[in-house]
């Protein structure tokens, strides 16, 4: 077979739709955007549109330099990591003074990002400004791609930081899943001054899996000192881990195939 | 603060670097492509490489319609929706014999997509082909999106489709995340033919949370005909569900504000 089509201009004038549902100038409007987990060709086209039509860019400091290539000439602002709720305060305000403003988050925008603090806030703060979330490349997303296929079946997704949520609470989650035998993605597993939780996290998963059990360590995924280690339940502590790393536990199904780490999903072959 | 960097033409070098790591024609290659939920500007740019560099594109035919606008004068090899080992299994001996392959899934190419698949045949058959997993925006994330930001915490992936995975097994996991209180996205909620097991899903997370639960029901995402609304445990059952639907499944901590579906991270605003 051959393709029939010719809709190469398809995209164009979608590109053109979108900015006029947009609104002009003067009609203030908030993107929340994902950008992906880094690199920028791991970005969406409706990503960057986003942000290129937007005059001001708010973020945390190192992701506002992951778009640097498409914020030239606008307004930044740009904020330390604890400070979320100041930038995206910062950012409604600018909305509803008319300015078409781009909050954007690593990752996806709505999976531990900023999409719900943004509608939170303009509730708790009365300000009228559409808001839109532009979905983005999850980091456990561009994780699994670079270790292979160990989230191709059900799964779960649990940050281990206990900043905002109680521990309690991340360690019973943890034991169900564990328990379920899901593949689970760990979100912020460590910082320098917050360790215990990963150690906690890995004799949950020991208790209900083989040690032997895949286990893959992705480090600054899209960034040039980018890592993607597969080791297995007993060894993964020994690897370099900090708080942007991303460790992807395999089910019991998970195997390592070539080099790569594989749930497989059931088909006779 | 004004941006001080001029990278305009980073992306254009980087396309081109990746070109040339993914060798000349005469060397094959099997990219195993997320498209995204179905809309082209939510395809990221690496994917939208993957798939004009290609000299073959292998997918589910409505899955290649999606793409269509770049494909145009390629090979295609379009299978219907339960022939996927048959289509992979051609995907991989054209990139054996010297081809550069594209496989599409829509969203992720690793969730629930063919990535694993394709690495498993590979070794099952002895082909030994490169394969590059490409990621994209999963339909749990677009769902998320176009709700608000029901995932934003810590949540489940689960398919409900038991043609792969005993329902006992599919069960034991609704129970497992229910209690442990995840947000869950519900992938394959039924078909034509398969309809109980959404309504013990449903019972099953009506155990454990108020019939107030917000409940995301997002139906053909990215296409023309897309719908997405916002009900509750005791309700979402009567809204159109098929096949391609994602229902999304809040927390105890779910709300909805301002028409949409949020989980708060528990900032203090």
């Amino acid at each position: 077979m051959r393709a029939i089509g010719g809709k190469e201009d398809k995209i164009n004038t979608e590109e053109k739709d979108l900015q006029r549902s947009h609104g002009g100038r003067g009609q203030g409007k908030l993107f929340v955007v994902g950008i992906g987990p880094g690199h920028p060709l791991d970005r969406t086209r409706r990503a960057e549109i986003a942000i290129r039509q937007s005059e001001v860019i708010a973020g945390y400091t190192k992701y506002i330099e992951l778009v640097d290539d498409i914020c030239c000439g606008k307004e930044l602002i740009s904020t330390g990591m604890t400070q979320e709720v100041d930038r995206c305060r910062m950012a409604l305000k600018k909305a509803a003074e008319g300015k078409t403003v781009a909050l954007i988050s690593s990752g996806d925008a709505g999976i531990y990002g900023m999409a719900g603090l943004a509608i939170e806030l303009a509730e708790a703060e009365g300000l009228d400004v559409p808001i839109e979330v532009v979905p983005g490349v999850s980091a456990a997303n561009a994780a699994g791609g670079l270790l292979g296929a160990p989230l191709a079946l059900d799964f779960a997704t649990i940050s281990l930081s206990d900043l905002l949520v109680p521990w309690q609470m991340i360690r019973q989650r943890l034991e169900a899943v564990a328990a379920a035998d899901l593949a689970c993605a760990l979100y912020n597993p460590k910082s320098k001054k917050r360790v215990t939780q990963l150690e906690e996290a890995a004799e949950i998963f020991r208790k209900h899996r083989p040690g032997a059990t895949p286990v893959g360590v992705c480090d600054s995924i899209g960034l040039a000192e980018q890592s993607v280690i597969i080791s297995d339940l007993d060894n993964f502590m020994k690897e370099k881990i900090a708080m942007r790393t991303i460790i992807v536990i395999g089910s019991s199904g998970t195997r390592v195939i070539r080099g790569r780490m594989v749930t497989p999903r059931g088909y006779q072959i």
